[in-house]
């Protein structure tokens, strides 16, 4: 049941003043619930609690942390229906998406479970002592990660289920050993609270400390503001736009102690279609990224803003083929008011440059909320002069760029911004005459796909979801997959320390029976020489 | 041979119009050789050079970058007396120091030639296609860490060699295939410009693309301002003071595409001696700790700068024997008059804070730069209501504190900011009376250390090196050790990618024979299922 309150742990709380409502933007109507904003008194009981749940939960076992994290994906399913209309009346989005996402939330959970069920994620460092070792002695060095403390987590507009309150930051924080704070977003309060409520009761049901997870409204920046602020929150995970990672980012290196946050930015995701593959299959390519460039209205982070090629007739066929194909598909909602209206803004700012042509618009009219697809096109140079076309317009909007040669490619992407996703098609090995523009390519990218799109991101130990600013603000980490959890998380060594006090996954007889990296070799082995 | 020049990758060049000298501490002159501080236009002709230089190093095998590291070592024993007579001379340190130095920075390099010789490091991770997959097909992922760019490596004033030119950073950048940018440090500009020199011969003998290596002199911070600013460096290594490494953190963190700033900071490294400890060998701990607080005069970022214990006799008698101790120690010379200067000042601010006791000066006199070393002491109530006295005085000085409680050592430890290292002496198990204690200093550092002393920093792979700031920028990443190569690299996700296009590292027939993670598995298998 929705109530409208913010979990202070797992105290329902509704001191604040503010009040706010969701929006069905299917309907165009509000929804009734009324929401309260977290006041600040409540913020810094979310965090005081966090902070002393944290000295408990660091210390719980991955066995524990696994019990934890598979109850909240049972609690989530236990929702039901509520929790899937709640979804689609916050989001305009079908009850497809929602179950799908239902389901890639729960297996995210669950695979996080597994991890530190199992437990090697530690990565367990162990070099033993060498007391006769001249000129002095060595000691037993004795590493693996630890927690990093509370953590602020800020639910995504686009996904309000797998990137929100319990989805892969918070999943991948809470199975690090950080307690979780999450920043409810305003678009979904109502799907969060529900989502917050599964977690809560799994905490309970499981024993963790109170304090372990809390769920905050709120209707502005005030929230999110003093979250990162706050002495007692130790790194922050964001997904979300440029503007809005940015400030937070600037925000949290400005602090007397900086910490990190992992903002997950979105970028336009450039696809390089090779001539062969042009010449090969215009046609068929076209109605593909027509797909890919509409799916879920353009909302994914890996949608195809932007696809390059070298001018020929089978780029024009191209081109008038995906214009054709866009403007045959019904048009669908988008998730809010504002985001429509940012995307009509970006859209006709994009559209007015210089030298753009409008390849082709959804004509009809439309229902309120409801975005027109639209594809424009230029030439290489007018892209290259333009640092205004190489930004993100968020929505069912691509823009394609025809170059005049291999040379003018290259340099259009060696001056793109970073990006979460480059694509190459290519026919009959041709890629092999383009490897300086792939290399290139590879260097502003986190993830460069062959022959496919960009949408679509699998959760596997293998998928790196980040790339080179802005697509993300460290590039050293991925939003998606286990090795997620690294972000939350910090080496820590001890030093000649008594075996009996050592973390199990330290301990010479290795009770967790993880690999560990003993003396430079990965074994499962336990240590005797001592 | 020193020329005073600055190497713009291989060429050596002295367009710049400032000037200065390197000081010999121990006789208290300046040495004779004129340096040249790099230019703008050398400073962008270096990062150039590098940008285009990390177009093919980024690619060259581990084995190559083997054999490229073990040629710098090479080069460098070659440089025999002249760079330890010049390391004397630019240090005041003795020979054996700068030997041993040597023999450190000579096994860091060794070390991580053999980590990419191996070649496992790049945690390859691979998901294999499942073309049959409902409701849509999986597809082949492939990831592993790829360098980030060039990066900026700040030579230290402490390690000339270790944590400069050719230390830590550099050989952890180098190995990850990032190509390197010194700004050398200007208190040992010669010692540089030797080391530099030989990673130029290397680089040339190995076969490694001009731009690889540049070593650049300067004297204020004019040049490491603009390195850190210039948009084609991706990430910067720092050892030093937290205002040095603060500022350029904070000019990182401003650019419009930020980049990390590893900086190693330095902390007072609290030492917790425990009741029993100090009643079974008060006096012995006090000789042993007289000699690591005066270890290297006090000049390492592991020195012992803050000692607790709770009130008792046998803690009167420890700190009386830590003083006396103290007193007969012979002064030695710090590193530049500089450094004297500043320690200077902040032991006079040190001392002169209300309720500090001065236990033990060294009285007699002692010759120019070097440095009288100094034992105070206070009440805890006096030190938590100080935040002075928990700055680091760099030198041989160190405070005690004297507890009234079990309780107040506690709240005075969660009060401490983050530190490399935290010390628990202990006698007859008393630390399990002592649980909370020091899982409350756990949280606030990097290494923990049992019935020892925090100076010493092996190298090996379960060392951390680094700690919640303001030991360290990024207390995930350690600076010592082969795991610092992690600072400097990325993940990487191919998609569907051309087998024969992929790196070797995630080719189906594993060339490299490295540990990879395929399906969830370690395993060095190829793989034959496509």
């Amino acid at each position: 049941m929705i109530t409208g309150k913010n979990y202070i742990g797992s105290f329902l709380s509704n001191k604040g003043a503010i009040t706010f409502k969701t929006f069905n933007p299917q309907l165009n109507v509000e929804n009734e619930m009324i929401f309260y904003e977290t006041s600040t008194a409540e913020i810094n009981k979310a965090v005081s609690l966090a902070t002393s749940a944290f000295k408990e939960f660091r210390n719980i076992s991955g066995i524990r942390k696994a019990v934890f994290l598979n109850a909240i994906a049972d609690e989530i399913l236990d929702l039901g229906d509520e929790l899937i209309n709640t979804y689609c009346s916050e989001t305009g989005l079908p009850a497809g998406r929602a179950q799908g996402e239902r389901g890639r939330t729960v297996g995210q959970l669950r695979s996080f479970a597994q991890l530190v069920d199992e437990g090697s994620w530690v990565e367990a460092t162990i070099d033993t002592a060498q007391p006769d070792r001249e000129p002095i002695p060595k000691p037993d060095l004795r590493k693996m990660l630890t927690a990093l403390g509370p953590v602020v987590v800020f639910g995504a507009s686009n996904f309000p289920l797998a990137y929100s309150t319990a989805g892969g930051d918070t999943a991948a924080a809470l199975a690090a050993g950080c307690p979780v704070i999450v920043k409810s977003h305003p678009m979904h309060a109502g799907t969060g609270e529900l989502v917050a409520s599964a977690i809560i009761k799994a905490a309970e049901k499981t024993g963790m400390p109170n304090g372990v997870f809390s769920n905050l409204n709120s209707s502005g920046i005030s929230v999110g503001t003093q979250l990162v602020s706050h002495s007692g929150v130790k790194a922050v995970g964001f997904t979300g736009s440029i503007k809005g990672g940015r400030a937070l980012f600037d925000l949290a290196s400005k602090r007397k102690e900086p910490i990190p946050v992992f903002a997950e930015m979105g970028s336009v995701n450039p696809v390089i279609i090779l001539p062969n593959a042009l010449n090969n299959r215009a046609a068929d390519l076209a109605k593909t990224y027509a797909g890919s460039v509409t799916l879920g209205t353009g909302q994914f982070c890996t949608n195809p803003g932007l696809i390059l090629g070298i001018k020929s007739d089978a780029l024009t066929e191209f081109v008038n083929t995906l214009g054709k194909e866009i403007a045959a598909i019904d048009p669908m909602c988008m998730l809010h008011p504002n985001i429509i209206g940012v995307y009509e803004v970006n859209k006709e700012k994009a559209i007015l440059q210089k030298d753009v042509a409008v390849v082709s618009v959804y004509q009809k009219d439309v229902k309120t909320n409801f975005a027109r697809q639209v594809i424009t096109t230029v030439e290489g140079v007018t892209f290259l002069e333009n640092p205004t076309l190489h930004q993100e317009v968020f929505g069912p909007y691509s823009i394609i760029v025809q170059c005049e040669s291999k040379n003018q490619l290259e340099e259009i992407l060696s001056n793109l911004e970073g990006q979460l996703t480059g694509t190459v098609i290519a026919n009959d090995n041709e890629e092999n005459d383009f490897k300086e523009v792939i290399s290139t390519l590879q260097n502003r990218v986190g993830r460069i796909i062959f022959n496919g799109v960009p949408t679509g991101v699998e959760v596997c130990p293998s998928m790196h979801h980040g790339g080179p600013y802005p697509a993300s603000t460290d590039s050293r980490f991925t939003a998606v997959g286990i090795h997620s959890i690294k972000r939350w998380a910090r080496p820590f060594s001890y030093q000649n320390w008594p075996n009996d006090l050592l973390p199990a996954e330290l301990q010479n007889d290795n009770p967790l029976e993880i690999s560990r990296l003993v003396n430079g070799l990965k074994t499962i082995d336990i240590i005797t020489n001592e």
